[in-house]
């Protein structure tokens, strides 16, 4: 069937939406895809849905090619579940509550592991029913506090959430390794420009964990990537190599100095430098202690605890909070400092620490005979040359000191460079945590329950049409990927009179009867504001049916390249369909 | 994609749910299609959403053959433009409510009348945009007192939801004639039982209204239809057809008696039979006149009316509602019956009525020219041989009697029976009512505003899977029609050894490659439990590889009669295929 502009549901718009800031919601809403109801709340036109249910189809196509299986939950959930798991208190105020009418308490699903988990174990009983992968494709809600950027972050958006349910460590892992293969087959087919994330640091003994970010400068997740590899991992996922210990021996005692006037690192190596010790000292010399407490998930007491990085480095919050997980981190207060005198405050070093019983954490560059200029524990007084592995032992490593670009890729290759990106998808190693909350094991082939392990899967299905839209434009508007366009041809017909109409829709019916799909621009406006309509709109080809049609020609034009061929409109079906099909 | 049963998410149950009452619930319980997860709130499962897909799809593709667009709302809205339209009160306890993190007040919506509204309005502005149709497929929510009978009464659950814009009456006429157009190719695509019933009396000159009714003995809703033609209404709709008037010449002249002890039509009839009047009278032969008050939207002040019907028929509460709509109406009180002393509790007849300037309204039998028994305004007092055009004559007539099986079909053709019915689809000229609350006009040619006006149509898209497993079942289990079926043929393997396994696999994979789609009972279960599963599970062709495949016969059974006949292995893709593309 073929779709004419001059009966579409659209209005394009010559002005960029007022709230809008990155190009895809700019974009999306000139274009006529996309209309804002509510903060976070769109409505597709048209044109969107399209889009949307080709993306819907590209995920729904590999995800049924790799053996998951589609069910549909409802959007409006009952209480019980998500208290059993704790995440009807833990989801705070990003969860949407309601009554119903008798006073019963509900949500909008904001994802569903407790239904995926309690649905499996209505259903199988077995080991001889696993594995399984369910999946479904469905509107989730979340009340975010700053929906922004259209449909990019919304309060209602559709996800492909998936569970796996193995009965071992091994089963998840092929599992996991399944969807990955699916992701980037799925990403691949959508011709996005993406990177496969680690999100936890292997370090940290978590389960895997990785995110696809597609890359995009708007995007809200920085991330950092190798210059000589394809390595790419969130900053708080970066394991930072350790330089290989060296010997102690022939190193220089260590050396109290009285250094007054010497608050700040920048002070102190100035002071060093000005002090004649027969070398130059950077901020890269100094041992920088930083006191922190932190408390386990439902303990009461806080235990303190010191983080020692190299002087040149901030502690990177997001980093120190990841490695600590699921710990709670707080600065010490002037309160705690008063409760331990032997913190020096500004002179903290290793000796007082240790001395007394604080856990002394370091920088994995802080190896056995590395030597640092740090605290001396006394007002005014630093320590030079103290040396680990001599002159003191940490309890451990810590990956809390900021990444910089420059820094070594942890693969080896290449340095480090900051990027930004926004999340597509992400895959994690859930584990037993839910089934352990309902108790899903199946019966062994020796009569003895086994505890299922589960994957978590999921893909931001309405956001990825707007992450296309951030990636592929330019000043004149869209430009869609073949795979999602919402139409394989735009055909325009460049003046009013009638035989270029004929031309028009006989040129149209040809290539709807060869199976493309065609928007034919029959308005009565002009070829000017028609070609204008067409680059914002953006399907990846646009056939002009213009003067040359007297002379047997229509102009084929890569909305991409902007390169622009006459074909023979004898041929010109055929030359359509082999670039459509490619 | 062959689906193996050896894998499928499926179990289904021998057991009717405990709280299920109508076949389609059990049976899609059991069968494995749905599980309840809170009330009104149901999961489909794989089989279930293979259906569910099918039905939309159908709806989907006359809609588009239409010419309506599809576009797609959020479920999630704010308030304020139902407060606009004052339905976010009206709705009471039926709109589930909630607020944002920031107090911000919302609803799930229950249908987007004012969404669908204020989106034409953003886009179209001159009278050269009109005429446009608009729908969606969408979750809908509504907070059911009841939530029963599994999918098909839910409180979320899946419409069509269409509305059609207009610049004049004539327009809108052809929108809904083109909706009636479609929703009968969509009904009977999907092979249902259905009426079209009238949902509104033309004699009330409300705008037109039909329901589509399936029918269904567990349907919740009543409905009356012709023993002799395609005649279907709501009771509400049913337009009495009135006798010709009589000539009043030669009718004996009213006589009023003493009546003692005669306080029902009963005692009445049995008194006047008994009294030697030369005749015999039955309860049809008086005119029972109901004491009602009424009051218009808006208005501070009830008015009296009298409904006189003649004595062998109630008056139907919802009848007498819909013929005076939008006005309330009660009975008359105590109270009110001492602010009128004329009327005669028990004995009220037509003259003190008119005489105290009482509007009266008749049922449309009480023709100029019929004589009646009726109240003679004094207590134990009726008259006879009231005659209508000659001793009185009542200010019109009204629908409030009841409808009762064996009255005349309203077409003349049958006699009325009564029915009941599941409501599948609905279509309404809604008129101008949102376009005046959101100020919806197009700009004329003459550069003056034109009021759009809007029909508004729906199909409950979930519901009709359930609709379709209440008409199409039997005592083993669904019989889907094979446009909704999930799978074209249900293949099974009736045996464990290798051969025919093998045969299963190879037939299977033969019937996809022709583009039929095969769930394949690959497990190790018994035949008998096989057949049992196929039977429940209401493929409509099964496919049996069992012991003549040695001989290069396969089974194929009709699921709905099942007549079984043998096909040659060579020639069963070729039998199939016709077979499923009729």
């Amino acid at each position: 069937m073929i779709t004419r502009m001059s009966s579409l549901f659209l209005r394009t718009l010559r002005e960029d939406p007022a709230d809008a800031e990155v190009p895809s919601h700019k974009l999306l809403v000139r274009a006529g895809y996309v209309r804002r109801v509510a903060p976070g709340g769109y409505t597709w036109l048209p044109l969107g849905l399209r889009v949307f249910r080709n993306v819907e189809r590209v995920v729904r196509e590999e995800m049924d090619a790799m053996g998951a299986q589609e069910i549909s939950f409802p959007a409006l959930l009952p209480k019980e579940p998500y208290e059993a798991t704790n995440r009807w208190t833990e989801y705070g105020p990003n969860l949407f509550r309601l009554k119903d009418r008798k006073g019963a308490d509900y949500l909008l699903g904001p994802t569903h592991e407790e239904l995926f988990t309690l649905t499996v174990k209505g259903e199988y009983a077995s080991y001889k029913d696993y594995p399984v992968t369910l999946y479904q494709i469905q509107t989730k809600y979340r009340d975010e506090a700053r929906p922004r950027a259209g449909i990019l972050r919304g309060r209602e958006f559709v996800m492909k959430d998936s569970y796996s349910f193995d009965l071992d460590d091994e089963g998840l892992s092929a599992s996991y390794q399944a969807h990955r293969d699916t992701y980037i087959k799925i990403f691949d087919r959508l011709g996005l420009e993406y990177v496969i994330c680690s999100a936890t640091s292997g370090a940290m003994g978590g389960s895997a964990s990785e995110e696809f970010l597609a890359v995009a400068p708007t995007g809200e997740d920085t991330f950092v990537r190798s210059t000589g590899s394809d390595y790419a991992a969130n900053v708080e996922a970066v394991v930072t190599p350790a330089p290989p210990a060296r010997p102690l021996e022939g190193l220089p005692a260590a050396q109290v100095h009285h250094t007054p006037g010497t608050p700040t690192i920048e002070t102190l190596v100035d002071f060093l430098n000005k002090a004649d010790l027969g070398r130059t000292f950077t901020a890269a010399d100094t041992l920088k202690n930083v006191l922190l407490k932190t408390r386990q998930p439902g303990a009461g007491e806080w235990e303190v605890l010191a983080v020692g990085v190299p002087g040149d480095r901030e502690v990177d919050q997001k980093r120190l909070e990841a490695s600590l997980e699921p710990a709670e981190v707080a600065l010490l207060d002037e309160a705690d400092f008063a409760k331990h005198p032997y913190l020096v405050k500004g002179y903290i070093g290793p000796k007082a620490l240790l001395a007394n019983g604080v856990r002394y954490l370091v920088d994995p560059r802080v190896v056995t005979g590395t030597a640092w200029v740090t605290g001396a524990d006394e007002a005014e007084h630093h320590v030079v040359d103290l040396v680990v592995g001599r002159d003191f032992t940490p309890d451990g490593t810590i990956e809390a000191a900021e990444v910089r670009e420059g820094d070594p890729s942890p693969d080896g290759r290449g340095t480090l460079v900051a990027a930004r990106g926004i999340e597509i998808g992400h895959i994690f190693q859930l584990g037993r945590k839910y089934a352990d909350a309902f108790g899903l094991d199946a019966l062994g082939a020796d009569s003895k329950p086994i505890r299922i392990t589960m994957g978590s899967y999921g893909i931001g299905v309405s956001r990825l049409v707007a992450v296309l839209a951030e990636q592929q434009h330019d000043a004149s508007g869209l430009v869609w990927p073949r795979e999602v366009s919402p139409y394989d041809l735009h055909v325009v017909v460049a003046g009013k009179d009638d035989a270029l109409k004929q031309g028009g829709e006989d040129l149209a019916a040809r290539l709807e009867a060869a199976g493309l799909s065609v928007l034919l621009d029959d308005r009565t406006a002009s070829p000017g504001v028609k070609f204008k309509d067409a680059e914002l709109i953006g399907v990846p080809t646009i056939v002009v049916v213009g003067r040359g049609l007297a002379n047997g020609v229509v102009e084929v034009k890569d909305r991409r390249s902007g390169e622009r061929v006459e074909v023979a409109v004898d041929e010109v079906v055929d030359h359509l369909t082999a670039l459509v099909r490619g």
